[in-house]
């Protein structure tokens, strides 16, 4: 990246931490930039707060915004329009004179540009003038549509030929994306943006999507170095970190990144898809960090999903055998009752083993009870029938569901300590139905590792500790019951068939 | 709408009953539309399961994909050139002899014109000449960016001046709603998408975004009969809709539709906005359905959010007013615990009040346990102290949530009847910090209503049924502090100044 935009330190005491937190890390390739206004009206640059706090943010690069449309000037600021061009311009000198580089936003340049396009024309070429080192022309509002964010690009383009021109895109129309990539299409050549899109209202122009984009299909060289392949290749882990440190759940149908990106559903795409990838892949998901997902549904082609997943077992399936047909039948009956297996695959696994006589019972729930009160704590019994023998546990967590599965975790290790690792990864939960109450259906999906693998279970109750006991007892299971499974299953599959 | 495809009759025998059960309903607008693909190879049309299938469905209109790239001829129908032109062309007289209107998808368009260009127009025109009503042009992968959109699109224009062009994009660059419009841009006039852009991978275009840029922005008239201000008014309610039969929570950063498209956080924005709307705003809510929203955030702006929605309830605020400062300070600490009051400004308002002395203590939770087992049911008690005296009450429920809300309904509502038409809208569990476990912070927010006004409040903590009683709590004691608040609010304002 070439610049990391940090904050606009006059609005918020947390965005000048930033930049004063940042003094210890020294970036090799990124410049940090700084984010302002220019000065208000009828006041000297040295007097304006805004400015200065720029400066004292102590960073090399300075990115501030102005009016291109009179409604602004006259509605918003209340003032006159030789007033606007003074304080773009003088703003830009007084940062340039203290050695700053100066990228110029031109906010709301393309209505300003719609309804007079001379008065927004000459608003950047004040801040050209002045020494902007680039002139960013921002669609504010986000309502201005790809052929026109073109058409008016084009134009300032022919207009202004050495001017070196950026865009700033919203979504408001869902065009953030697409609008960026026409702004370069029409001569841009500086992109702004964030990270999974996220900014106010509906958001930004997600670098997510912009940067390989321009990488991978338009031909542009964007980040810096490394060459193509290898340089998109976190991309996904950037994304989750990002939403990480924002304690927001990703989105699964995010372009590129998100969990269905490369998902396939259904029987003609997953069959071609496994013959010749690019047949229904834009791109090979490992260049951005994603991978190829089949998706178990309702469709008829969901067979092959569930006959894909089992082969990653090593049980070789035949979709027409009876078994199959009936576990996929469970698999849809439970979908119409709230279920959903996309994300879930191993308890959709758990339910063809079964049909197959390929799995063993080797623990079961026998009685469960959670009482909590406002102390923040619970406590959980939990008793539990393995190998014959009924084991009482007890638990104490912060939440019910903490509780069960500290009580779950004891009475288990005991009898299989190969379940010690097996730690709780991601827990979620979802009221799929369409009514939303303290009695609705919850969808708990619980993610599993144990350091070689991942695995994700689901369970379904209007009791949310019932939806969590069902996803945690399948976790656990599924550990169980695929430990020996490359070794077992073959031959026992075929014994039965 | 024009045209509802409502299934591949095909693949899935429940797209069959769609068919079937429409049969009840007599639409005035929209005809209905079977989808499926082009005959297989070698096969008579007539002999066709799959063509047969979409006569059965019995509607007035075909939609058939067919084959663009090459890539695909070969490697995934592994048949000639030659046979492909054929089975387009047979396939589409074929539906057109049984009386059906026909629409044909030509898959992978964008992808095969880039490899072979006469071969792409070959396989259209072969549609064309067969009788196909229009040519869509489909993005089937999804990767094809805007401007090259627009020349292919405009370069199959030049060369079929009469041939009628529709448009169906998939959003896997993040370009669905973008590559559509660029499509109409260069001469398509059917557009092929989905309510909330819901479909497979990353999604298909989004009509919610579609629709009202073709008519608001681009000057197309799409929806008939109706004149474009009450055209698109229910436009929220449709996207709801769709999300609710679904069982998926919506998106609230949907571009017109979303909970946040129109939400201003920060001082800047919401002064302006108040100003003049058009200066933040790309079109006035109420046209697509949707509303302004004020949120609260950690920007030192938020305070004129919460001063505005004080100002609602007629308590006019000073945001200099000491009282006011310790309030925000309060709602910023309880966001960095986890609380977000951009969807429950209720309780940031209890906190508001408390602090200007306009909160008097109706009722408080002095107790409460919950016990739940295996048999999904729950039992609560919960004693409350009110009015001076405490009542101890019990609930029981389907899960522990729901038997906590109706102990302390019972609790209430003996000394509070006011309470009894409020009724819980909506209840919603995230888990907003950076670990997913059972162990996570859990943030409950609540939407109430009483058929006169809806009202939301939130919860945090690690304990799920903690979280969800702060929550309701506030969710109660709102509906009590705030019934007087008109009449009451003002002198005791201005008495404590």
């Amino acid at each position: 990246m070439d610049y990391i935009e940090g904050g606009w330190p006059y609005s918020n005491p947390k965005d000048y931490e930033f930049f004063r937190a940042m003094k210890e890390y020294s970036l090799t390739r990124a410049k940090l930039a700084a984010f302002g206004s220019t000065r208000r009206k009828n006041v000297r640059p040295k007097d304006d707060e805004s400015l200065n706090s720029i400066i004292k943010a102590d960073v090399p690069v300075a990115v501030i915004f102005g009016k291109s449309w009179a409604l602004h000037v006259e509605k918003v600021l209340e003032t006159t329009w030789e007033e606007n061009l003074s304080m773009i311009a003088e703003s830009v000198e007084y940062l340039r004179e203290h050695g700053m580089e100066v990228v110029y936003d031109a906010e709301h340049f393309y209505q300003g540009y719609q309804e007079d396009p001379e008065a927004a024309l000459a608003s950047i070429e004040a801040a050209w003038r002045a020494g902007a080192r680039v002139v960013v022309l921002a669609d504010t509002n986000g309502g201005t549509p790809p052929h026109e964010v073109y058409r008016i690009t084009a134009e300032v383009r022919r207009r202004f030929p050495a001017m070196a021109l950026g865009a700033h895109m919203h979504n408001d129309i869902g065009c953030a994306v697409a609008n960026t990539l026409m702004a370069v299409a029409a001569g841009a050549r500086h992109v702004q943006g964030t990270i999974n899109g996220i900014g106010e209202r509906t958001g930004n122009a997600d670098l997510t999507a912009v940067l390989p984009t321009l990488e991978l299909k338009m031909g542009f060289r964007v980040l810096r170095d490394e060459p193509p392949p290898v340089k998109y290749s976190r991309l996904r882990e950037v994304s989750r970190l990002v939403y990480e440190a924002l304690g927001v759940q990703p989105n699964p149908y995010q372009p590129y990144v998100g969990e269905f990106a490369f998902a396939h559903k259904g029987g003609v795409h997953a069959d071609a898809v496994m013959k010749v990838p690019r047949a229904y892949e834009h791109i090979d998901p490992a260049l951005v960090g994603n991978r190829r997902v089949f998706v178990v549904s309702e469709v008829a082609g969901g067979a092959s999903v569930v006959v894909k997943a089992a082969e990653e077992l090593g049980i070789p399936l035949d979709k027409r055998h009876e078994a199959v047909r009936k576990a996929l039948d469970e698999i849809k009956r439970l979908e119409r009752e709230g279920y959903s297996f996309d994300l879930a695959p191993a308890s959709a696994l758990l339910i063809l083993m079964r049909h197959l006589g390929l799995y063993r019972e080797r623990f079961r729930v026998v009685e469960w009870r959670v009482v909590t009160g406002p102390s923040e704590a619970a406590y959980a019994i939990v008793k539990v029938w393995v190998n014959g023998e009924e084991r009482l546990e007890a638990g104490e967590g912060v939440g019910p569901v903490h509780a069960i599965d500290v009580a779950l975790r004891r009475a288990l290790t005991v009898s299989f300590p190969e379940l010690r690792p097996v730690a709780l990864r991601d827990y979620r939960v979802v009221l799929p139905g369409s009514v939303k109450s303290t009695e609705s259906i919850v969808r708990v999906t619980v993610e599993f590792g144990n350091g070689d693998r991942i695995w994700r279970t689901v369970g379904v109750s209007s009791n949310i500790v019932m939806a969590s006991i069902k996803a945690l007892v399948d976790g656990y299971d599924f550990a169980l019951q695929t430990k020996e499974l490359k070794t077992r299953a073959v031959e026992n599959m075929w014994k039965r068939s």
